[in-house]
């Protein structure tokens, strides 16, 4: 079996003959849409083989790669335009088989590194850890096979302080042990990729920081990173140190998450007032220096704001042994985690707290609108509190057929949902479906006694007008009603 | 006396005969510039009345205005012009005579509306209240003689709630007392005032959030501002209520707050790191939705930053009755506050704690660049600090030359500084003049064991290196160094 699979490498390789090889490593959201960019490379043709560990699910994702089945649903056309320009040219592999990395130019690390959150019932977090175990087996991975002139670039979101402290002296260390020197390069590029219908330019057509853990790496990360992005008219930013792109990644996600979690308060003080939180917000967005205040909603969710201010937290008080937390930061996440609470907590109230056996249609599961994407969506706690108060839910999104974490399966026709009599509407995530829905809209408008919850603002003021005629409305931050 | 006074606002209307009338409330950093906004309208002329108390500090004010003499300094030259056309054309009159409300068609308030923080020596928040007393007052002088159908514009930063639970009572409890019915118009229109090189600019050329108690109050104070604001260009946000418009005062306000107060941390994180928090934040503001990430400083001065997020918090609390602050904001000022302990913190550490008899240069003493104003100043935490470890200061402001709250002089010619012998010079303000200042750098360069602090980053990276191999310079959070 490893014999073949070597093989099967072997034989894309004579297939793609002078080309350079990346290899890119892990295959989730980043790695796949990354290796797509790389085999559509823009100056340079490169042989890209996508490696991810011989797991049931990755071994499946591989197949279906190598089958010529994108695993990640997209509305990004450019997704399944650049994968099949990449299975006609033949310059794309997927495998289990870590023999590639001994055949890489470039090796692109694109694995998760997961904070361990321990969290009450109410998501209240209690605690959390990091641990680079993961993370360091695959470092290892790669410098027990690849070549001593490789690039190791890392895009994985890091606790500051891994490229120099974890990344190096691991290299290093398996090159000393294989008794040659590594001459090779060893940089940091962080990924700024949006899953949605902007995928594929959220990385070639999008502003790129790198850095080196010395010049020369930095030189060879620079002129690689030339290669895939548009940076003409993306201009790259180099950071002197690894340190510093790590933290950059973490503080712009800390940025956003605080972000979130001050207009939270907010949202609550405007309800209390009476006022429209939205009109106030788009008011102060006209100036310039205030453009990017946030909009409220039912919550944060995704891979990276759940997470990363307290990657940067733990990196501090671990790796460069502060004696302090980024308190700011980890409050921001505590408040987030909690913040569907807000919207169950108005669900409630409006029916007087008699949950049990009523019917809710819960319009949305994605964490981001437009996207297929259940890693810590925000709708999964009030779901499940939802579920605790013996509600029956009924669960619609357009890119999603089945809730993992949830183990229920969801409709991704819209019309089906409607031949139903639900007690509450709640709209969860901010799908463009949504918008201006004339099908909803009638349905609304039909009923009597129908308890509507917009959690994102996606019903306009006339909207809401027309189905205030009709019904018992309440929208979260829009206490006007 | 008053016969006189009142005679003069008589001669004053009969000069300007056919204008109408604008009498603003309040001549102090807003309404003595929005005075000359409004004496220099862009499609009506006004007859404008600057009106304050009859106290000294006051009255010394309005002289100066009817004499010819600005009160304020400042760096845009427009508003010497401004107030140049406003003398020849005799529309523009300051008075202490409240007589003045009885002529006026519309009156503008731009009054203080204080907080009262009781903070420790270390300006650690204890606790804060807010008595509305003052403005009270302010109201009831206009309402118990006012024109019946004025427009009452409120321009001053109050607590959420006050237009309608505040200034609309009294206004018709005063009207009430007349015996006569009040048909005027009162409306929130906030400004957002710039001291500095674009002091006109910033009412006359730029964005307006505006509304009424009612439909046509909002009307009015539309029609208003277009005959002083260029509309055109910087068009006008209309909200449903006062509530609104007054809570979006606060709210970008506590914003801004609030994203000073998150990147403290991180640049206290950054020195801890090693890492150039400059570089860092230069590289994530590329990113269009991160343009506003903000760059740390001494700490954070002003009139409105440091207390706006406690006015809102507490009108949250006392005028809408709930039970919980806004946490965050008021967290985002406690930190604030405390800014410049971290500064004194690193002069310390950096002559171990031998601060007695040392010679400081301090340069810069306004809360901002390129303005004149010591209104709480992050400076004067450091200065109090320094000077109890008794520590000599010599002070430097190109815009001051006394400094009321210390009782202290200031020099405002920079060279006359430098021939003096000095263990430490301290960057505490970003004027201009202090960056690429040869000088300045001759003066550090040729001096052995002198110990600079640039709180602001005014030094480029080249002078840097340049000030580095002369002597032991740190720079806040620049930990590279």
């Amino acid at each position: 079996m490893e014999a073949l699979l070597s093989e099967r490498i072997e034989d894309f390789l004579s297939r793609n003959g002078g080309k350079k090889v990346v290899a890119v490593q892990g295959l989730g959201f980043v790695g796949a849409v990354m290796s797509l960019v790389c085999a559509n490379g823009l100056t340079e043709d490169y042989a890209v083989i996508g490696v991810d560990l011989p797991t049931d699910e990755a071994i499946a994702k591989i197949e279906a790669l190598n089958n010529g089945v994108f695993p990640i649903s997209s509305s990004d056309p450019k997704v399944q335009e650049y994968f099949e320009k990449s299975r006609k040219k033949s310059n794309f592999l997927a495998t289990h088989d870590t023999h590639a990395y001994a055949k890489a130019d470039v090796i692109i690390i694109d694995i998760n590194l997961d904070v361990d959150k321990v969290s009450c019932e109410e998501n209240e977090l209690e605690s959390y850890d990091v641990s680079l175990d993961g993370f360091k087996k695959a470092i290892q991975t790669i410098g027990e096979v690849c070549k001593s002139d490789v690039l190791i670039l890392v895009e994985t979101t890091v606790p500051p302080g891994t490229c120099q402290f974890v990344v190096k002296p691991i290299i290093e260390e398996e090159f000393q042990k294989r008794g040659i020197e590594f001459e090779g390069y060893i940089g940091h590029s962080y990924e700024r990729v949006m899953p949605g219908p902007k995928y594929i330019d959220s990385i070639q057509n999008f502003y790129r920081v790198y850095s080196g853990i010395d010049e020369r790496s930095a030189d060879r990360v620079e002129s690689f990173l030339k290669t895939i992005i548009r940076t003409d008219e993306y201009p790259l930013t180099r950071l002197s140190q690894t340190h510093a792109t790590e933290m950059a990644k973490v503080l712009e996600n800390s940025f956003r998450a605080m972000n979130i979690s001050f207009i939270q308060e907010w949202s609550n003080y405007a309800e209390e007032a009476g006022v429209n939180i939205y009109e106030v917000i788009q008011a102060i967005r006209m100036r310039p220096t205030h453009k990017n205040i946030m909009m409220p909603g039912l919550g944060v969710g995704g891979y990276c704001l759940t997470k990363d201010p307290l990657l940067a937290s733990w990196s501090k008080q671990t790796l460069f042994e502060s004696k302090n937390p980024l308190l700011n930061s980890e409050k921001a996440v505590q408040v987030n985690d909690q913040m569907p609470l807000r919207a169950f907590d108005i669900i409630r109230d409006n029916i007087n707290g008699d949950l049990p056996n009523k019917e809710v249609l819960v319009l949305g599961v994605s964490y981001l609108n437009d996207v297929g994407d259940t890693r810590y969506t925000p709708v999964e706690l009030l779901c499940r509190k939802l579920l605790r108060s013996e509600t029956n839910l009924s669960l619609h999104d357009p890119y999603l057929n089945y809730w993992e974490e949830l183990e229920r399966p969801i409709e991704t026709e819209f019309e089906k949902m409607l031949d139903r009599d639900y007690d509450m509407v709640v709209v969860s995530t901010a799908h463009s479906v949504y918008r201006s829905n004339d099908k909803l809209l009638d349905y609304i408008t039909s009923r009597k006694n129908l308890f509507v919850l917009d959690c994102w603002g996606v019903f306009s003021a006339e909207e809401l007008t027309l189905i205030k005629e009709n019904n018992n409305i309440k929208v979260i931050g829009r206490g006007d009603i």
